[in-house]
Parts: structure tokens; C-alpha cells; sequence
């Protein structure tokens, strides 16, 4: 088939699969940066050879490597979040820059706000500040995973909405949670993020009856 | 089909493709990297854990957020300007490396600038200093997505050309404007990166109309 | 062929490829910017200009130095070992996701772990932390490699996981022996290392055996 | 055509190119890291808002501004080689990871190299240690390029590699002149980087005599 008998069409929809690609290709790559980041705010300590010194100073990185590891499975979230809502989406649309745009400023964030709370563990503003990072990275990321699912095929809209959307809103209400029980004990609000998986079973619970509403 | 009556023809064509995809994924790449690493510029205050100490600790980097989310904005739209301008580009060509990696010195150098500008807020020489740098690189930007155009497809070069030129000279103007108002009052200058818009559709209406001089 | 007529299974295949690239691409970054990030942890001495000076300073670098090149093997090996694993991988699947983003916390951390162990070279903690960093790493690359072994074509299952199995055993058999032998001698323990071929002969020969007892 | 009917032949094809593929895509990965996070090696001055007092800081970083555009240049001119040997690879072998490594290992470590020539501009040990790591890294990059063109289609090898030889041939003679450059004056040795041309040119004759010899 010679190059002139090429649909237009057809070029057209190339073109946007590409658009596509670049567009995840360059949000897992702040993904991937902002997670790897995170290691550089752990500070080196220098020591003289005395091992109770040694541990001594591992005991004080603690919070650092608590800090490293919650925002890794947090970033990670983000991140398998992003992947399932992008997998699915059939066409490209110039929409989802700017709100995807938005979620990334917020995922890049992550490792200032992850540093701030672990240099200054369990202190009310620090850790305020964490939690509320993180409500807002869901927010963005609830709006950009809800954006993508209108550009699903639509068969594929109501199976994995349901499993996507609880996920999602699983995610803000828990870190809702954590940044309230701030105000009550900072060092143990981000245990509030266990939550999550109440949160989305009750979402799932809501979005499966609204469905079912829906559908009747 | 055997592998030797593939054409060579094709596989030029393949190569070539090929290798556009890798500076597009490379350009990628630096963008990304540039964006997620204005994070480590903002510096992690120490606290004591005194609430108003914390609070007034923030403020305090008012200066360094306010840089974050400008240049994360302003490398994010040279992405999307990039993204655009190459989607559409039929076929790969060794002229565009050169200017290519000239716009990404000027995109990896932002962090610098932002931090120097964040570092000194208000001061004349960092924030022309920025200023400069944005307008370096929306002129190199332009240079790019020009070039880019002249390997579009004949059907297409005039329709998105008038947004995406517009676009790029909006930019440059836009970032010339508070480069000039940094010498009347550095605080406010940022604030010309707003007229964007307006020198948009300035140039625009001119695009526009010279195209119809060319057609008539 | 219209849209309409396209199956739903194929569709449904090619999302699930994407996903799969998109999961490989993701640890590619993830990998690529541990391995580059190494660097930084190499502090730029400044000097007067005196030759024998500068030389004492590149020769206190030395740790650094070491501790960069045996590092970037190690991420590379792990890489490489990722890179095979996953170039196998029949069809995408969910369960590699979590196994995964904790091999790629294990690397991102490489880092931090170099650095420690070089600012205090030949120290007893600094070297085990390492070494047990490196021991873990192993044993999650072997995890997600074994898993995604699961997702191979029966056909190839047995010639290449004689290879790769026995290479993740010695891997983690070699970090485990260097660990043991910091407590004898910090800083002759990372020779240990050298013995990861030994360990990757003896496993392979044993998993052949197996391999040969299955058969039978 | 049904999923059992594929040949097993074709399918180690398709994998052998997506090993390929991730190959270049980790070696992008790591150029554009490395040459990204060369300015993070600038350090922001923080000035009191006298004009005199930035201007001179500005000045005083000077020798940074230069490092970071020589090696951004230097770096980028390193991507563009390995980008063109690599785009005529027709086939994967894994004799490339090794080789490909070290030269990557060679690439991440620019970053201190240039910070540590910069810190100390006119130096002779930073500077000598700067044209080095140039050279070898000149040395590593014709390596690969060399072997790279070994998986080349036969059709391919001449045309091309005259011109991928003498370039590889031409960095490396050009740094080589720099580093004994440097032992008659440091600070005008990055000067010699301008004979590349040259050498290119010369190597490229030899390279052109040689394979007329071959033919005749």
C-alpha cells in the first residue's frame, strides 16, 4: 500500500495514541523521579567507628526511613492509580494535561513535604502539612482518574469504575482522616492511612448502589 | 514474508521513526527530570516544635513554593508546546538534534534560575536573571517547534501552526514583558507572564492574517 | 476493518500488554535514576591549588569512589536481572505489581546505603548495613523475578530459568556471605561479592538436578 | 491468523527487539538523568539586594555556567552517537550490556567530574582529572559503537560507520589533546575540545583509505 493511500483518518488517530503515550510516558517519569528522590532528603551521618555511636545514629534516622518508605507505597499508589485509569482510556484528549499536569506538581511535591515532617517528627504543623499534601494529591488524582473514565470505551465504564472510583476516594478520605487526627496526636495520625481500605469498601458499596439505581 | 524481501525502503522508513522517538524520549526525559527536581531546591527548615515557630518557617518559604509552582507551571507548558509540535512530525530529521539539545540546556538550567530567583526574592539582579533565562528559553522553544513544523505533513502545517505559533511567540513576548518590568519593580514583574494570553491572540490575528495574504 | 468490528479480546489484550510496558517501563526509571543518583553522594572537595593537596583530596575520595563503581554493578546486575525476567513475560498480571514497587524501594534505598557506608568506610555497622541492604535487594529480585517466571510460555520456563534463577540465588548467597563476613572483617567483607559466580555454578547444578528429577 | 499459529521464530524475534528496546531506553534514561543533574551542581548564592554584590556572584559562578554547558554539550554529543549506532542495530545481543554499563558508569559520573573541575577552574589535578574522564569515556563510547555496528545489517556497515568511526575517533583524539593540554596550562586546555573536528576529519580519511584498500 503506497504512502499516498493512507487514510487520513487513520493518521490522525496514530497521532493521538502518541500523544497518549507521551502524556503517561512523561507522568511515569515524574512518578518514577519523585519516588527515587526521596532518598536524597536521608542525610549521611559521618561516625568515628564506635558502634553503639552507629546504631545510635541509625535510631535517629528513623523517621527519615519511615518517611522514605510511607511515601514510596504512597507514590507507588498514585502510580498504580494513574496506570489503571490511563491503561483504559481509548482515545487521547488534549483535556487531561492540565489536570494531569496539576497531580504531578503534587506527586513532585511529595519529597519536600516527606523531609519537612521527617526532620521534624511528630510535630503538629510538619506532619499537617504531610497529611494535607497527601488529601490534596488524591483530590487531583481522584479528578484525573474520573477525567480519564470519560475517555473509556463504554462497555468498560462500569466494571473497573467501580474498583478505580473506591480506590480513589478510599485514598482522600483516609488521608482526610489522617490530617484530622492530626490535631489530636500528630504521632499517630498517619496510622489513620490504615483506613484506607474501610473507606473503599464503603465507596464501593456506595458507587455499586448508585449503579444499581442507575441501572434500574 | 522472508526477512530478505523485506524493502529496504521500509526499513529506512522504521529506522527513522525510530530514532525520532528516541529524541522525543529523550527531550522527555530531560523535561521531567527538570521539573521533579525543583523540589530539591526548597530547603527543609529544622523546628523546635513551637506552633507559631513552624508556622512563620513556612512563611518563610512562601518564596520557594511560589518558584516551585511558577517554574513547574512554565516547564510543564514548553512540555506540552514540545508535545505538540512533535506529535505531528511525519518524519525524523538529524537538523532538529542540535537546536533540540540547546532548548533542554535552557529547560535543565531552570532549576538554577529558580532557586537564585526563590533565594532573593524581590532582588533585581536574580529575578531578571530568571526572567532572562524564561525568555531564552521560549525563543529556543520557538526555534524548535518552527523547525518541527517544516517536517509536519503538507495537510497540516497551517491549522495547528497558527495555535502552536501563536503560542511560542506568546511565550516570548509574554516573558520578554516582565523581563523589561523587572527593571521597574522586580516583585511585580512575574506578574507580566499573565499577559501571555493577550500576546497569544495578538499573534494570532497576525498569523492569520498573513496566511490569508499568502492564500489571496 | 471498521472500529466496530474489532473483538473486545483483542483489545483487552493489547491494554494488557501496555500495562506490562508501562510496569517495565516504570522500573526502568526507577533503575536508571538510583543508578545515576549514586553520584551525588560524592562531595566536591575545594582546593587551593597545591598539587599534592589536590592529590590527598581525590585520594580521600577513593571510598566514594568504590563505593559509586560497586554500586552501579550492583543496580546494573539487578537491572539486567529485571531486564531478562521480564523480556519472558507472557501477559501482563496485576500480582507483579506490589513485589515489585518493594524491589524498587530496595534500589531507590541503594543509595543512601552507599553513601552511608562510604563516609565511614571499614566500620562495622556502616559495612553490614550495606551488605544486608544488598542481601534484601537479592532476595526481592529473586522474588519478582521467580513470579514473573509464572508468567512465562511453559515453553521457554526451564532453559532460561536454569540461567536467571541460579544468577538471583548467587546474587543473594554472595550479598548473605559478604554480610557474615563484615562481622569478621568490615572491610574485607565486600570481596565476598567475587564469590557470586561460585554460588550461581553450585545453584545451577542443583536446580538441574531438580530439573532432571522432575523429568524423570 | 490465530495465536497458536504464530511461529515460535518470530516470537524470539519480538522479544529480542523489546530487549533491545529497553537496553536504549535505560541508556536514554541515564544520559538524559546525568545530564540533567549537572546543574544541581551550581550552588545558589544568597545575596542581601546590593546590584554590585550580585553581579560579582554571578561572576564568581561563572566557572560553573561554563562546566555545566560544556558537559551538557559534551553529554549530549555522547547521547547523539550511541542514538545513531544503536538506531541501525537490527538485532539485540546481550554482548552489549557490559560494555554499555561501563560506558553508562562512565556518563553518571560526568556530573562530579565537571562539579569538581568548576569548584577548582585553572586547576592542574581537577582539570587533568576532567580531560580523563572525557577521554575515557570517549574510549568506552567508541567501544560500544564499534561493537554496535557488528549487529548492524551488512548493507549498512560502510556508509555510516565512516562517519560513526571518525566522530568516536575524533572525541576521543580531542580529549586526549586536552588532558595534555593540561599539563602546559589548565586553564586553556578545553580549548583542544575544539580540534575534534579536525581529528574527525582525519580519521575519517584513514577510515576511507582503509576500506578502499578492502575493496580493491
Amino acid at each position: 500500500m503506497s504512502e499516498g493511500s493512507r487514510k487520513p483518518k487513520a493518521m490522525d488517530h496514530a497521532v493521538m495514541d502518541h500523544r497518549l503515550e507521551r502524556l503517561i510516558f512523561f507522568s511515569d517519569a515524574v512518578f518514577a523521579i519523585a519516588i527515587t528522590l526521596l532518598v536524597i532528603e536521608i542525610h549521611v551521618p559521618h561516625l568515628t567507628g564506635n558502634v553503639a555511636e552507629a546504631l545510635q545514629a541509625l535510631t535517629a534516622l528513623e523517621p527519615s526511613f519511615f518517611g522514605f518508605a510511607l511515601s514510596f507505597v504512597v507514590i507507588g499508589r498514585f502510580w498504580m492509580g494513574h496506570h489503571s485509569a490511563m491503561a483504559s482510556v481509548a482515545s487521547y484528549s488534549p483535556k487531561l494535561l492540565w489536570p494531569n499536569l496539576q497531580l504531578l506538581m503534587a506527586i513532585a511535591f511529595i519529597p519536600f513535604a516527606t523531609a519537612f515532617m521527617s526532620a521534624n517528627i511528630g510535630q503538629l504543623v510538619p506532619t499537617a502539612f504531610y497529611n494535607a499534601v497527601l488529601m490534596v494529591s488524591a483530590l487531583l488524582s481522584l479528578r484525573v482518574v474520573t477525567m480519564a473514565r470519560t475517555l473509556w470505551p463504554v462497555a468498560e465504564r462500569h466494571g473497573d469504575w467501580l474498583l478505580m472510583g473506591s480506590r480513589g476516594i478510599g485514598v482522600a478520605l483516609g488521608a482526610a482522616s489522617a490530617l484530622a487526627l492530626t490535631f489530636y496526636s500528630p504521632i499517630i495520625s498517619q496510622l489513620a492511612l490504615v483506613t484506607i481500605p474501610l473507606w473503599q469498601r464503603l465507596a464501593a458499596r456506595i458507587l455499586h448502589a448508585r449503579r444499581s439505581a442507575d441501572d434500574a
